[in-house]
């Protein structure tokens, strides 16, 4: 998608074969820079310091952090050793184990001389592929949004949206944003409420700067606010992402998903997530009793980063010193609070039974 | 309560019928400075610019107000153009319009000579008033956090509040801290779970100050977290305050009370409001339909405060510059979310049968 009118994704190759390009996120929307990424090791450290998030561009970031390790050697126990490395870096996204299982498993079935060339060939499709189905996800969800604006009598439809499930998380078109990016191709008004998203604002940090960048019309509100606008019918319908989802279609994604998703309910109002399935994790029934919650560093919620009077990007502390703060990153929002899962097959029931029959 | 092992209250005469001090709530909990107040306009200003904040104090402010009002003039006409100055500082205050309906009233029946010396003895029986008033809210939710502890079997009682409601909003002791304050001093064993409170950050600004200070066992969450803490056993029971109650037992105070409302019904957790009869507003029935909520300025959500690497307190953006966002400041919780409404009458059902029963 677009940046200052310039067509990017979130992470290419500089050469054939070669270092591999991000879009560093963390200094998002106030500072566009690239960063090379050279090694493993690096690659290991930009997924953990969220340079790059989002389930889908980890999982993509993990496959080319194989390509990196197989640069510098192509055997098997640094294959296994690269696996483990960057499987520990973020331990909610499933799409990262995905895509590490996938890549590990063909190499370690490709001869030696020949590993370097596939593991690229391998990580360039898993970009290729997620793209197709995003745009995919984006064509469904047009559908809904579509019948949402002819029964509102054609007027804008008012889509609240938690964290970012961009195409800043994804290669490009995003998830959550994809069918909005489709409606607005179709000239369908839409209006994007735009939750900030703490601890981490991933939300006015980077769905509001795709959303600015890409020209669509969007408001920021703090995580507060969402039940109040639902309360009062200036909400039409929810999109949210999945970093992993359960057989049975429970959804864990950033914290605070699961609250909006209760107000949606208690109004009356359709809560969606937009999801490759690549987030669905076959080994997980009850999504809220099994899935693991990654507890990250509490000085995330002690401390903001923004822009200070003299355009310098800063952090800030906004806690009393000595007092003590938790981080838990995700939660996970029961099938039974979700409308309808919006796949790359289509859209589809919180069930076992739909997500077998259409994925299995 | 205490602060740096001082006790203080949040607002004062300097000298009797003289200037009035207060606690600058904007500088917590990074600086601890007072403003000495001397007009009737800087007593505007301070409640507008929330240096103070809080149901019960704007209440007492606005009445201090009104004596600094009668220091430059005692006609009839000041008395009127003070209490509209006041009256329009915070629209969803329903103490602030009770106080300052009280002492209007009372000094309008006063004769001239003697309006000074009665405003400033109602203003300083409101303070009294409220204190008490607290002090009993304390004893009625100390029975609930009792009850409680015996049935966890006399484990630490883990209870959830969302901005705050503590004696900073108030003269002393506070309304939803008030209980917690009366178990610490029984010994018993509670960890409160305190919601940072987006925009303008209270609870972590100023519930964790005020925790801290009196020594109470805390840790401060983002307003994302309450859901997945109380799905996951990590909360005992939540009590918040009010800014005003409908006669029939909804409760409007600041925004995101309602999701964590929800969250607390969708997992069996006793969600307690506490307040003052003088936060209940005979004349609203529906709260949802009939109470006005303040929209304040977007800059609170578009920018934040807090302390820089050199100790100074400084004001950062951290949305995209040109971004839209939006700023109401409080939600309705319908009274079939609330378990019980604390008063300084006993904790009631949230429907108007009791609240007439008990006051009026």
């Amino acid at each position: 998608m677009l940046i200052n009118n310039k067509h990017y994704r979130t992470i290419w190759e500089k050469d054939k074969f070669g270092d591999i390009v991000i879009i560093d996120q963390t200094l998002l929307p106030h500072k566009f820079k690239t960063i090379t990424i050279k090694s493993l090791n690096q690659t290991a450290d930009i997924i953990k310091n969220m340079n790059v998030r989002g389930a889908p561009l980890i999982g993509a970031a993990g496959a080319y952090g194989m390509c990196l390790a197989l640069r510098e050697n192509t055997s098997d126990k640094s294959i296994n050793d690269a696996y483990n490395i960057l499987l520990n870096t973020r331990p909610t996204a499933v799409n990262l184990r995905w895509a590490l299982d996938k890549i590990k498993k063909e190499i370690l079935n490709t001869s030696i001389t020949q590993r370097l060339e596939t593991a690229y060939k391998i990580a360039r499709k898993i970009c290729e592929d997620d793209i197709k189905i995003c745009e995919k996800i984006g064509n469904h969800g047009l559908e809904i949004i579509k019948k949402i604006y002819n029964q509102n009598t054609k007027k804008t439809v008012n889509i609240l949206t938690h964290c970012n499930a961009g195409w800043l998380a994804t290669i490009d078109w995003g998830t959550a944003t994809s069918p909005i990016y489709k409606a607005q191709k179709e000239n369908i008004p839409i209006h994007i409420w735009v939750d900030e998203t703490r601890p981490r604002n991933q939300g006015s940090n980077l769905t509001s700067y795709e959303l600015k960048n890409q020209n669509v019309n969007h408001t920021v509100i703090v995580d507060n606010a969402g039940g109040h606008l639902m309360q009062n019918n200036h909400v039409d319908m929810c999109i949210v992402g999945t970093d992993r989802t359960s057989s049975s279609g429970d959804v864990t994604n950033k914290i605070g998903t699961y609250l909006k998703a209760l107000a949606a309910k208690d109004n009356n109002i359709p809560f969606y997530v937009a999801l490759p399935s690549t987030t669905i994790d076959w080994t997980i029934k009850d999504g809220l009793k099994e899935t693991p919650i990654e507890e990250r560093d509490p000085d995330e919620v002690n401390f903001i980063q923004g822009l200070d009077s003299s355009n310098k990007i800063q952090s800030i502390r906004l806690t009393p010193n000595g007092v003590k703060s938790s981080n838990y990153s995700f939660d996970t929002t029961p099938g039974r609070l979700i409308t309808g899962l919006i796949t790359e097959r289509g859209t589809i029931d919180p069930s076992h039974d739909s997500l077998k029959k259409t994925f299995e």
